[in-house]
């Protein structure tokens, strides 16, 4: 089955306490893509500069992207600019220029019409929903946000939380946008809002889904919350696209499968766990250039041992 | 198989955003003692003064644990008081009297020199190397230690380690011990340091141990970690007491097994997980006096189910 993801596509510039980097590719869109497409089709939307070239494509195009959904206009990419150095678990924010993305507004290529699943990455909620509603017949739709839209832009993301079947978030941002401190109160109060389940991301310690029972196609799952662990990594090298990595491999996964049961649900987190990880060991895309998927599904048999009793 | 757990009887003065309680019953070895009373024999060695009264005897006695270790001294007994209002993760300590624990010199008496595990709950690392010099022949060795002794008790604490079959100690502390800010890093330089195991204690993300594959009767595990989850709850109500109480349960668990295999050991972390959590619902030792063997067995298979795929 195909997903169509929705978000940026930028250069990053990235000091971290390993190194740095200068204008590297990166971006919601693509961490997302390159991470799903371990898994499953994945088709991109979304708008670069002239400053992405043929080498930018290249990766893209190299783990069977496609990319025909990415305009090109006149200017420079989206370039964001931050560091690590001091908490890897946290960017400080050095600058981000909006550059073509400031005007974005997203077209679906028609031979994206088709697509089965639908990822909205971290941008406008209104520009979630215009995409939205260019594909009202998708068999799914999941999300992600950030603090910036949810302090700034509540009635559009709640339009969106509405559309969604699953929301992608972290530890800070469900109490954020519940008003509540409690994860657990947190949680529940978001699923109230309109998504079926939320997959709350905890960083290096893993993520907590809480779902309503109806999301499953078939089989059930007698509680009401599921954890898969991070996978504790000697260096973290990079932690930038850790999170839409997470989001591709969970979103993938699903993707690649039937229908979604309990445990198809439970080894997508697992998965999202492995390549948010695998994400963090070079610095913006390296990793997943190289990555091959026997390393995928050997880190996924080393997740289910750390974490199994039997 | 019996426990001798040595450390602080105390009582506590707690504020959390669920109230308040004006010297409750607290310590250390006492939320050790009771979250391991649920699964094997369980004998305490500390002091306390004649504000202990057979109010507070009941506690223990009710749950079968064996105080003929802890010595009544004249004076007030250790009392602690802090806050969480503002923040649940971490106590605002508002004051530290230490009265009878200030003189402390641990008397472990004859019936418990036959003890088969011991347990150093946290209190000055010279004190536990005294302890365990009493008991030279037991089977398994575990302890505690806190940022305190590691920044101005260095080298006591070093010999501890020495003895130290499970070092049980948290984020920041394996950090701070280490002297490392990368976690998996961090375990492993601190298992070069002594102990056969660590458990890394997250809090409400659960706990992740890092050991050396000898430390077991038998049995293997291919990978050198293990991941077991915290049980989110709808309110934490008093978390004093949550690292002791997963303690207790890991270690009783331990303790109740003819042998320590991967899976025992797995198994325990489950088990110390619970009984944190269970911790966690009331002010105290209050959830402790009322919970049943059922319901830790019953959470038990929830955990379970919120971490297993299949």
């Amino acid at each position: 089955m195909s997903i169509l993801v929705v978000g940026s596509v930028a250069f990053d510039s990235i000091q971290t306490p390993h190194g740095s980097r200068e204008k590297c590719l990166g971006g919601a869109a693509t961490h997302f893509a390159l991470a799903a497409s371990f898994f499953t089709d994945v088709r991109v939307v979304g708008v670069v500069g002239s400053d992405f070239t043929e080498k930018e494509e290249a990766v893209f195009k190299h783990r069977g992207i496609d990319i025909e959904g990415i305009e090109h206009a006149h200017g420079h990419s989206f370039h964001w600019s931050g560091s690590y150095v001091g908490d890897l678990n946290e960017a400080k924010t050095l600058s981000t220029d909006l550059n073509v993305f400031e005007k974005f507004n997203p077209k679906v290529p028609k031979s994206y019409l088709n697509s089965d699943y639908l990822f909205l990455a971290n941008i406008d909620p209104v520009l979630q929903l215009r995409v939205r509603r260019q594909l009202p017949d998708v068999k799914m739709v999941c999300g992600d946000t950030m603090n910036y839209w949810i302090n700034g832009h509540r009635a559009a993301l709640e339009e969106v939380l509405l559309e969604l079947d699953v929301l992608l978030i972290n530890d800070k941002e469900v109490r954020m946008l519940a008003g509540l401190d409690n994860m657990m109160r947190a949680a529940t109060r978001v699923l109230e809002m309109g998504p079926e389940a939320i997959v709350v991301k905890h960083g290096e310690y893993g993520a907590t889904a809480f779902f309503n029972r109806k999301i499953f196609d078939t089989g059930r799952h007698a509680s009401a919350m599921f954890h898969a662990p991070g996978m504790p990594l000697t260096d973290v090298v990079d932690p930038t696209g850790a999170g839409d990595s997470f989001a591709g491999g969970f979103y993938g996964y699903i993707a690649s499968q039937p229908a979604l049961t309990p445990e198809v649900f439970k080894r997508a987190m697992f998965y999202g766990g492995v390549m948010g990880s695998f994400c963090c060991e070079q610095f913006g895309t390296e990793r997943m250039q190289t990555l091959t998927r026997e390393e995928v599904d050997a880190r996924f048999a080393a997740f289910e041992e750390m974490s199994h009793i039997g």
